[in-house]
């Protein structure tokens, strides 16, 4: 394939002289994923004339992958005869997503050329909370009765499978819909053909579906945990509404790590992609947390000016204070972030409390030895200042800074888990916080007692 | 399914009284995964019993499960006989993902115990690069031939089916195993019984494939881009060697992702488990970055010691040092987060940096105003030396501080990106060190230019 930025400049080019035959050719040779990078980047006008020269049959997918901004400037271009037909080849999670993003009155006109049973469904899909597997899952499934033959199944898939977003597991429920069990169409292949479905499926206990109203995190999770393909998604009554693929699953640990990066970091998590988010708003979202960060800040002024007469006397006391706050933080929330991504993963659990800080308390008397040491030799070389007893407390201070901040970045983000708060919270910039404080505290205390 | 916790008291229980209908009734219910998960928590003669009481066709799954430590000791413990059983049932990458992590004299009894041809291929997949294609493959596949018919095809499947990681996707060669296209297994069902292979697969240039030397991020970010179950691997000669399905890659994005976080808060990346690393490993990952931070604080003590008749006279600048600091850098971490994850995602690329500093300098205005008056309000109302000259110093140093270090954080991860660095390097720790610097410099020149 030419690479995309070359076609970027080409397409326009054909557009404009009116080559529909080599775009035709284009197009049919590349994957829809590419076409609808492409059409992300051309002008609105091109947009749609690419989307009309498209094979009738790739249009439906190359839409659901187009940026929200393109889609909603096509659907607002085209015909009502197109829109009902590419609503019709769409999947039902992918129009869902689409409608999530666009305004109102774009969200109302697709409703209007969809049929009542497709727009009963919207509507429904769109009454799921945010992040739940309910906004997740699709509709399209195969469905099969446990007393169909595996040549009956295999029937009935080939006759609707291709409206299916996958045909690999099927899912066997009872004439009230009820989810009885999961079957791999490997199974179906490899059975006898007289074999009852319901006699060679999956069941309860080993069998795994989730709830609509279950957290999109939690899906993910057990997705990867058990290596699904997909998962049915049942409602309160076990009743079968629909399934989550495992590229939507994929999207989502995405997603949820962008999150956790961006709490991490001290800002308000935001599922927009950053170029296209505007400023106000990122500003926004940064400034909570450093207005926050910046007040508490005020506690560490506060010691200092308790404490003028002492550092006036020693300048080499004033000179390393940022160097030793900042190796606190930095100690804080290496640890912090251990624990933050173990939580996440699964890996540590809040009974692994105590294993943790006996841990940490030996990491940290090995960094703080290592460190303690280095300052010796680092603040002689460096400073004229250096006398003994303000290199040995600069230096037992720092011991003790890695030592508590190692403990605080280890016990914060699982005392955050505790109270149901985000452990991602406690990471980087709040530990820093915290960690300066106390080593501000710790410094003076040493200070007052070895050198005055 | 009974809790974890519940089991893990249970079975050794069964185990001492030698009640193995049950034990065998209760593995029979329960899914592979958590299976796995149970042995892992047990002693290990207690393990190797139950490893026995299993049913044939799922111990090599769940042996594939297990953690490196547990295979590792129950490889040790097993004759002969069950070490060749088991061998022969894994599938080739979880053989070669668990001799990867044992020591040599475990590799040489597997070796030993495989036959010629397995011998033959495991030592080719150990020699492949350990973050490559190849390491991460499989050679489970089904291969077409493409002048085979639909109903050859699925002939095929149903016999070899079985022992193949996946047939969801079958990949066509020629006779010299050249790769020339795939095709799912759905369009086999579908079609007509006597069509060509070759006529109805997805070839050339539509079609994906990646190379055994390529880099496994790469090849994540290929099957999460293009949504795909899995991605034939060829060598240099396009000729099939292997597959890689999706629940790989999901693991791959999930250690991908860790060490992302393991990097930004600098430390040396580990694929080791927290819980199960050793404390001087932990230590060793931690203290290089550690110490490199802090030598760098060098040069903040350097700056403070220039101005310290500056500082004896205004206590308020250097109880406000802090504070301002803590914003600086936090300030900057928010923005290479941001960027980072951007760039690690693909969603910003090197040829974004013009339009990022644009944005990031109006962000940092934003910011930098709001924060600027914030402070001009908490320090009149929690110092009691606040005095005009002083607040608008520390004030107009907040609001040049957050310029200067948005732009240091949206430039370094990009000038990494540039220098074939990783960007994940350039993150709050390392951005915090920086910033400290350029801080102190900007807040002392405009301290001496207006109060003294």
């Amino acid at each position: 394939m030419e690479e995309l930025d070359i076609l970027i400049e080409k397409v326009p080019e054909l557009i404009s002289n009116g080559e529909i035959s080599s775009l035709r050719e284009l197009f049919s040779e590349m994957n829809e994923v590419d076409i609808a990078l492409l059409m992300d980047e051309i002008e609105a006008k091109e947009r749609l004339f690419v989307f009309r020269v498209l094979p009738k049959d790739i249009s439906a997918d190359v839409f659901a992958y187009l940026e929200p901004e393109s889609q909603e400037e096509l659907v607002r271009m085209i015909n009502d005869a197109e829109l009902e037909r590419l609503l019709d080849e769409m999947f039902l999670d992918d129009v869902v997503d689409f409608l999530e993003e666009v305004p109102a009155n774009v969200v109302t006109r697709v409703l209007a050329h969809s049929d009542a049973e497709t727009r009963k469904l919207i509507n429904r899909f769109l009454k799921y909370p945010e992040d739940s597997a309910g906004s997740l899952m699709t509709i399209e499934m195969v469905q099969l009765h446990t007393n169909f033959t595996a040549a009956q199944a295999i029937e009935q898939i080939r006759k609707t499978g291709v409206d299916k977003e996958t045909v690999y597991t099927c899912y066997c429920t009872d004439k009230h819909r009820h989810l009885l069990g999961s079957i791999p169409l490997l199974s179906l292949l490899l059975c006898d053909k007289d074999t009852l479905v319901g006699d060679i499926m999956e069941d309860e206990p080993q069998f795994i579906s989730v709830n609509t109203l279950d957290d999109r995190e939690y899906v993910a999770d057990i997705v990867s945990k058990y290596d699904l393909l997909s998962v049915p998604v049942v409602d309160n009554e076990n009743r079968l509404v629909g399934i989550i693929t495992i590229d939507d699953v994929v999207d989502v640990i995405e997603e949820e790590v962008t999150e956790d990066f961006e709490k991490m970091a001290a800002m308000a998590p935001s599922d927009e992609e950053y170029l296209k988010t505007g400023v106000f708003k990122l500003a926004r979202n940064r400034i909570i947390w450093l207005l926050i960060l910046m007040i508490s800040g005020t506690f560490t002024g506060m010691i200092i000016e308790g404490y003028e007469t002492l550092l006036a006397g020693f300048v080499a006391l004033t000179a390393s204070m940022p160097m030793l706050m900042g190796t606190g933080g930095n100690a804080g929330s290496q640890v912090s972030t251990l624990i933050i991504r173990g939580l996440a993963v699964g890996e540590i659990e809040i009974k692994d409390y105590f294993k943790i800080v006996l841990k940490e308390l030996r990491v940290a008397t090995v960094c703080g030895l290592v460190l303690g040491a280095a300052n010796i030799a680092r603040m002689f070389i460096f400073s004229n200042d250096s006398t003994w007893p303000v290199v040995l407390v600069v230096s037992l201070a720092m011991f003790i800074a890695i030592i508590v901040s190692k403990l605080i970045g280890c016990s914060l983000p699982i005392f955050a888990k505790i109270v149901k708060l985000d452990p991602a919270l406690m990471a980087g910039p709040m530990i820093a916080t915290l960690v300066d404080i106390v080593t501000l505290v710790i410094y003076f205390a040493l200070a007052k007692a070895f050198l005055i």
